[in-house]
């Protein structure tokens, strides 16, 4: 028997066995079919009103559509090995009802078919990717609302700089999976356009109304140009793009977190069940999970970046090329629904040490304290930044910490600084004196809790 | 004179000279001046409220700061050796007012004041990259509207595949740019917020108004965790994101032009204002603008990528790994400003060559047209499309256009193919059989002409 | 039954579901396993030389070992859910010889283990890939060979430039792979070093005599330090790169046969076993082999821009992110080796179209041949080009071709280029002034096809 | 006065603002200018032998040329506007030597000049790289010889694995820039090439000696096809991928030192010479250098994609697209020259903390010493891991260290427990244990030391 094809009737000679091999898709697109039946359903209601169905073929098809669904749910296209996942829903499509299956594709190309399948299945994978966005900030939350009390030093260029709190570390993490809701929100109302019926390049050659289509695709917003929707895969780009920098913040977290689950922090403890061993050391327990997800964003980057290179120079309009978007997405929305849910559970489990975090708080953190007491004082900000400086080297060159610096050396700096060294208070009085909003103090980080306990418990907008 | 530094008196060494030559930034963001200077009368206000600073210091500040700003218009700091822009702004203000100068950073530090300065820059730059995309989306529909009328082979996978007119792929070109746009809008929003009075992480020891801060900046909204906002740079990643698929629209449009531009296709001519010679070879006028804008989009991936590997693996908080997202920004936005301006000249003189576009015209380019016809004859499309393959087999190894196949032999393939043929008409015909919305026909095109004539005259939304 | 793991006996918690997900990597890994067995047996043979094995163990494993394979190769593994393929060797071993497999892995660890793998794999990778260059270089020769006397436009930037011969661009296509295969010798020669031995991190606790592995695996050095070689991924980075500029060279080759293959270039025709049709229409006979050619470049782009991203800061030492540099370099091999194959049968049986070719060679192309001759009378090169360039634009302005420019005219530009136009001569004429080693001639070009077939017969160095 | 142009005698249009800004690459290629005189004057030694020039011009051009490149050694190109720094030089040199000046250029293109002038810097740059990577592995050779007897942990996956030496990890981070000295010299030796002569894309209308230009170049080959030399850049990329690597190499180095600088770690003591501080926090000692030498990695990266994504899909031949190229080659030269000085002062002056380093090693590292000896009396190696896993999971929920576990209950899971533990020894023994070549041992490191010293001290082979 021959093999089924939408192609072919002016070639003499059938494709090459390594032409076959590096053109099929269905190895990579075979998961579009539930999208590639809906938009079927939806051109064999439109050509149907368009007058080239009656209602027999129409309920004929689309039935045959269904039946095809249902076949492909239970495996029956798992070792096809057609062209493309278009090829196999029309064999099956004609295996189902037979010749009338050629006419489903009438006045509809691939071209117009995979986008409008694509677009459908990135929608699906946005929700996907949001919902698991939301359970990692949600996790986030959570770990920072029994964290408000737990000092700890904030750090940056890996030194520590001022104290903080577990709650604001946690934060710092969830706002951004924030912005990325949005991104997603934004590219899942940018893409949620309808092509269907422009046919190759031109439009369809039977005049189908549009948009019914669309709205029974459940699509916003109809593609305006045919060369152009046929052709454009900035959608792609854009939610590989969002996907990366989804990526980039988990990878941020995973990184710090890796840090922190050291032995020489000791500031936070994984759970086992987020943890490997080593095939050779006995005692290893091994922070996969924080790793892995750090890795990951390479691997969305690379799928980026080719995807943007992929595009380069392209007319408008359809080029084979464009096929590698599929393999590229498709890597980068996996990769993150693998990710999402193993760092998210090792948060939930994640159990913060604060007797090592406070530990880790020392005097000179309180530098800046002093410096804008001296302010308080007069002193001029550059004037007092220097003084403690001055002090810190003092300490630094006597070895002692900065609070048990002498005070007749300390007052040979600034007359001030035995008192103000004196009144410094407690890890938390220092905190607090960062007031300003969104800062480190108790009132800032409760209502960052409450206004992220919204973001992430609210549907995308 | 010792060198002024922000910093310093915790030190007993100066850094070294590779260091320093390492280490420094002005070179890079000495552009920020104007707002670092803006944020700084900003942070001046609202210390004085915070009761830091008195009037008087107020005044001399605010106005010191206002002639740092005249000196460094008139090139004053174009020399300037300072570790950074905002060192070079401190420096030159206590060359105005004194040790005063002191009290501006009260409160502040490095870290919330360049990401605050960066996001004001990048406002400024989404406003000049988005009116030359209406400029360039209002030359591509201007070369529309004159090409309503002329006919021209439409592509795909580089092949002739059905007629389409000049116009419609002029306006292919445009509708990406109308998405550009509202992807730019997109990204302004979401980086409109102000980080000022977070200071180095974990909020400012001065009790300053942030809301009062963002609204004299022109910013919508406050950043709401310090940690995050300092070390934060998706808002630079989204940015170059934006112009890597604004470039990459650009590449794909001077793309087409440059295949348009060869003697071979001789489509367009361009103007020679923007074609330059050979060195050696004393006939030839080559089309730089269309090569040159197809590469940048290249240069832009690559700041994209470095962008995203730069923030992979980072913790919260600042680093000082961030310092290279200026120039990798930087660049992109020059690389952009560059670009448009001289496409978009290109284009507004480009002749298009009507008679050269329909000589390219061929008739097996009507195939679709004849499966159309066999399907409203009830052939189903599938057969109908096999049929039509045949034929032009035929008439290739006939070595005859599809049209000028004898009767008796197209009508052994299917008896009304002669009368088929016969009836195709012309190439406008055949492009208006193409009817839905979004396709190559007249009426669809007018509209999108006046859609994006409206999109290109508006502000960005 | 419990899963078999290499590690576990320190932990209380088995692995959560979503871990074990995201940390497996046999779905990735699996391939490994005839180079898994390789090196299993060299250190079985290691440790017995160490005496941790009798003669009978060493006999009982080495021969398990064979087992394993015999199972391996006849489909034992392929749908086996172990950690990673070292795992299932050793579950697999396990089963072969019962207990005394848990001798197998004394003083060895994964982290030198599959580094070892690796490196043997890419030894074949690599030799599998540089007998696809030759192939396709000698495809490319053999094209030139019956092109030698085939005159055609020589084009920069798109435009007509000089003649050449067809022969002359098909080995511009050549010269690059034959560098390439260099390339590949050298990260060959670079990477066949011996990890084995070097354990975790440190070394093993086994005095095995690691030349003896390394003489065994047929590599040629030792690994210096443990630490450098259980991380170190540079050649894994190398050969994405190798495989990098070798798919850019074949997306060079591809992108300017695209554009020969056009209707409006005509100048080859490539054989229907390597075009695919169109869905919708029905005439079409599109250049799939090309387009695919020509973007696989993008995907291994993203693959080496991942991997680089991924090492970035790692320290030195295993870390988990490495594991990602499979399924990075896996994608680029297997994208090589499926496209070369494909573009070298396409350049088998694709036929130049001579006459088409001819066709497009226009006088301006002489342009150089007359300032040249301009010189020899004496003028000054830059002179010659400016006047010849007048004398082009003359013809320009009257439409004439140069050389039917009226000699009155021309002779007011230059008193010789009515005589020098009338001995111009013939496209081969032209050509044979272009001299040069290395240029357009025939000598050249001979002399290229007898180094290439040379380069292309000769295994790699 | 007219601008100097190296073409437009057949153009009637000066070029428009616009391009001129976008075309000019002056202020990128100026930086060739020795190179573009070196190539210059072997051109007019090449075209006075083949008798263009008596040997009064060839004086006086070459003459002329040298007092171009004195002119330009003083400044006097610095703000020349020219359209790139070909035509700079000759317009000089008609300001040196009149019209003669025209004949510099018979025969020759810009696009066979600009690939040997750029070949030539790249060898330059390559020996410069050279020097500094020697600079830097002496720099950890020197640090390694004197820790040779400094204990620390050694870390996989972040976690304290075996004990190792402050000796063993520097060598770690000098072997892998062995490695990138080999990758340059391989890479300087495809790059020796001498396309001069090959002129736009045909070859050259003067009958050159090639060889000879090439030896006066110091070039050890001749490229043998003038569309392939004209157009080719995989020596380019392939310079970009190898400072790419070198980048990561020294991301690598500086990550793990970023770490070890932590106080948590305290392992590292910085120089303050290669620190800087903060603006508002007074204590802070930041180890800029790491942070910034790590970040380089990632902008390399974006000019080594950028690169090859440049080059997709373009023809054989010259393409304006490539001019690109220098952009990218010189921003990863002059960021790698930057880096590399500065990365190797810290390492010259930093100090190791031998008594951190030594308090941060824990008795679980010895678990695979007892796993050893386990196996050492008849245990499989996988039992003995399982049974120390056993142990180090009952220590831990004891609270005891390792070796402090009670002798009773330790017995329990293996009765030779105590012994074992009981003649554990010092972290040296342990180390010597792992006595393999490349392993951690003294007399390994020793070996190492001489070899990188050795491998230092040579020139590139």
């Amino acid at each position: 028997m021959e093999r089924h094809q939408l192609w072919g009737g002016r070639f003499q000679v059938a494709p090459n066995a390594a032409l076959v091999e590096l053109n099929e898709s269905l190895s990579v697109d075979f998961r579009l079919w539930p999208y590639d039946i809906r938009s079927a359903k939806a051109w064999v209601a439109a050509i149907a009103q368009a007058g080239v169905l009656d209602a027999a073929e129409e309920s004929r098809l689309s039935k045959g559509l269904d039946r095809v669904a249902t076949r492909l749910e239970r495996g029956d296209g798992d070792n096809a090995t057609d062209e493309d996942v278009h090829t196999l829903v029309e064999r099956l499509l004609y295996e189902e009802v037979g010749d009338v299956a050629g006419k489903l594709n009438t006045g509809r190309s691939r071209n117009d078919q995979v986008t409008t399948d694509l677009r459908l299945w990135c929608l699906d994978a946005i929700a996907a990717v949001d919902s698991e966005l939301q359970a990692l900030g949600n996790a986030l939350v959570s770990q920072a609302s029994s964290g408000v009390d737990t000092v700890m030093p904030g750090y940056t260029h890996g030194q520590r700089a001022q104290p903080v709190t577990w709650a604001y570390v946690m934060l710092a993490h969830a706002w951004p999976l924030a912005r990325d809701r949005g991104r997603l929100a934004d590219a899942a109302d940018r893409l949620a356009e309808s092509p269907l019926g422009l046919a190759a390049l031109a439009g369809s050659g039977i005049a189908v109304d549009r948009e019914q289509i669309a709205r029974e695709l459940g699509l916003k917003r109809l593609s305006q140009n045919g060369l152009d929707a046929t052709g454009a895969r900035d959608f792609v780009a854009e939610l590989l793009f969002v996907l990366g920098i989804v990526a980039t913040h988990v990878s941020r977290l995973a990184g710090e977190l890796f840090t922190y689950a050291s032995a020489e922090y000791g500031f936070v403890r994984l759970s086992e069940a987020y943890c490997t061993g080593s095939s050779l050391l006995p005692q290893k327990r091994n922070p996969d999970v924080l790793e892995l997800a750090r890795a990951k964003a390479s691997r969305i980057l690379g799928d980026l970046a080719g995807m943007l290179s992929l595009e380069r120079g392209l007319p408008a309009g359809y080029n084979k090329d464009l096929q590698e978007d599929k393999s590229l997405l498709f890597d980068a929305v996996d990769t993150t629904l693998l990710t999402l849910p193993a760092i998210r559970g090792a948060i939930e489990e994640m159990k913060p040490v604060a007797d090592r975090m406070e530990m880790a708080l020392d005097h000179t953190m309180l530098a800046t304290d002093l410096a804008d007491q001296l302010v308080a004082g007069g002193v001029t900000f550059r004037e007092a930044h220097g003084l403690v400086g001055n002090l810190v080297r003092v300490a630094e060159s006597l070895s002692v910490p900065l609070t048990d610096i002498p005070a007749e050396t300390a007052s040979t700096i600034h007359p001030e600084f035995p008192t103000l060294i004196g009144s410094l208070g407690t890890w938390r009085d220092s905190i607090e004196r960062r007031s300003t909003m969104g800062g480190a103090s108790k009132q800032s980080v409760e209502r960052q809790i409450e206004l992220l306990t919204q973001q992430f418990a609210a549907d995308p907008t």
